[in-house]
């Protein structure tokens, strides 16, 4: 059973003063001195990054890390679009099921801001297929055919959608990592640009910079003494990187494929959940996720998401996305995977500081790559 | 313990008719028939693959694996440059090492002749640091630096490194995969171009399309009547991007790191080892492999090149890529890690055909990502 017992995120947002490599070595060495750890107590790194070969023309990344952080360790880069993250806390869970008295850093970098809007866009549609990159079918307009099945199909409308973005934003405001802090109102959601309708710039999640860490171990010794959670699960699933060969478009596959192995494996129910971070890249997608999820009956989220029965003042069992989200605390697409375990650990660690939600003993982390191609769901407990 | 049970290849070379999916799904459907197994019997996909996002602007293949293979199953693409395919072995090794009663498809898979030489050579660059990259120290220049420092220090010459291509060559002219079945000898790699001093045209592999397959098992009834070898170690390890932070030049740390621990997992001696795959990227790089894993003394490996002692018609005990290696088979870079693994199960497994060695009970693959940034090291027994 492996066991996260420590959690390092730089500020995410537009670091114009920070390289990849400034980032990664950021997140490396912080939680290092967190936790009074040296690299040589460190057996493996698995880390998360999208973009390297695309923006930065830099793959082989891992030897990257070799050299700043001078070591010789296995060193494992996973990509899975927007999933990298979650893969690399999934791949390095896997490995620590098998080796033991291990203890591993999780790291996740990504740098979005060096280059201009269109390149940034055209680099994360590498993430969609080809036929729909050839039509111009970048994510926002992947995610608003969704958005519009589910609208259509369900009887709801842009408002319903917005309170997502309101909920999370609130939760954003009191998180000092976010890359936005502040708050919003439906009616600034409804009165933003569209982006691709029904889906606007408040419906959407940020291009960010950023980097997290975390340290995992299966090793007794390394857990005595410190703020620990432990890893009940984490299981990947995946599905059709085009939309167009996809079964249904109100729902996600990869996300029910992976949740549902998940709890069987955690072997605890979904009202045993206190704090859930998902994948809200557009508002829309919150929806699906708590639905796809098992949390909420197909067709239901649209209400309870205006209801917003997930908010951390709702007086509710089971609080959604308290860093604020992709939405509101940004989206640097290797971090943010890693960035949803570090918060559901900070929850349940007692370490959340103003946005600490009460008694929380089990939380749920869900990272989605694509449109859906790649799903990651993990469960954490105290 | 795993077990391999099969492996698919599609010939090596200019396939100017197969796009990158095309190789995947033919590499994947050839072992499926030749195993007479089905995907649905698949639980999990490793796959290796460096260009995707750089040359086929496609990252989350695996979302395309979903949908070209119509499955839901846990998929984990690995890069790290020209040793992305021995890491997704390797992955897929530390994968089944905690999953018991698991059948995975190990796939790799390069499409590289759709663009211009010079596309390509800065593709491949993406795996070399920023300083290297940008002073125009691609791949050939590194290793040539790495080639000169070696002739030097050790009183060899290019006749040297020749031997080596010339035996590997060879060697291809007996695999009916291999991007060239042609002899050559030390006067046509000597009179052939220089690429960068020392190392010439023919002391350097091609860029080459193709995809490989394995499938590998812990399941104890996929391996009853099959031909199988098990994997007796497969280790990683790292190394700096930049060869100017590198202690030595004449040596690849990583090699030397995750060859020792593959040997002591393993349990057994160099001398067991009968056929080798070996990273021949360039004809120096086989030689300081030969040094770095341990078979020969620093210093000595030019002297053994040239006196072919590991050419299969040498009549010593450990024969060195059979295959052609990277230099006459081709070097589709994440098939390679894949292949190499394949032609040692092939060997052991008595399917090498024409190119048989005869009695080969252990084998060793050594795949390496940039200028030795990552090694992987696997050894594998009857």
């Amino acid at each position: 059973m492996s066991s996260i017992i420590g959690y390092y995120s730089t500020p995410f947002g537009e670091l114009w003063d920070k390289s990849l490599d400034d980032l990664f070595l950021e997140a490396a060495t912080g939680i290092m001195n967190d936790l009074q750890i040296e690299m040589k107590q460190i057996d493996a790194i698995f880390f998360g990054n999208m973009l390297g070969g695309v923006v930065e023309k830099q793959l082989l990344l891992s030897a990257h890390l070799s050299e700043l952080l001078d070591v010789n360790i296995p060193i494992y880069r996973t990509e899975a679009a927007c999933a990298s993250g979650g893969m690399a806390f999934h791949t390095a869970h896997e490995y620590l099921k098998s080796n033991p008295n291990k203890t591993v850093l999780v790291l996740g970098a990504e740098k979005m801001t060096d280059i201009t809007a269109s390149e940034i866009t055209e680099a994360l549609a590498t993430a969609a297929s080809h036929k729909e990159q050839s039509v111009g079918l970048t994510f926002p307009g992947v995610y608003a055919l969704m958005a519009q099945v589910y609208l259509n199909k369900y009887g709801y409308n842009e408002e319903h959608l917005a309170a997502i973005s309101v909920k999370n934003h609130a939760h954003g405001v009191l998180n000092d990592k976010a890359h936005f802090r502040r708050y919003v109102t439906i009616d600034n959601v409804l009165e933003s640009p569209y982006v691709a309708y029904p889906l606007k710039v408040l419906d959407s999640s940020p291009i960010s910079d950023g980097a997290t860490a975390l340290v995992m171990t299966n090793d007794s010794q390394m857990v005595q003494n410190r703020k620990s959670v432990t890893v009940l699960s984490s299981e990947t699933a995946t599905d059709t990187i085009s939309i167009a060969k996809r079964k249904r478009l109100d729902e996600v596959e990869s996300t029910k494929v992976a949740g549902n192995n998940a709890f069987l494996k955690a072997k605890i129910n979904r009202t045993d959940i206190d704090v859930m971070e998902v994948h809200d890249c557009f508002s829309i997608a919150e929806i699906l996720a708590l639905e796809d999820l098992g949390f909420w009956k197909k067709g239901q989220g649209g209400r309870l998401a205006q209801e917003m029965v997930t908010h951390r003042d709702s007086g509710n069992n089971t609080i959604v996305n308290t860093s604020g989200g992709l939405k509101a605390a940004g989206h640097p697409v290797g971090s943010t995977g890693i960035k949803q375990i570090g918060e559901v650990y900070l929850q349940l660690t007692r370490q959340a500081q103003e946005r600490q939600v009460k008694n929380a003993s089990y939380g749920l982390a869900h990272n989605v790559g694509g449109s859906g191609g790649v799903a990651v769901v993990s469960i954490l407990g105290i």
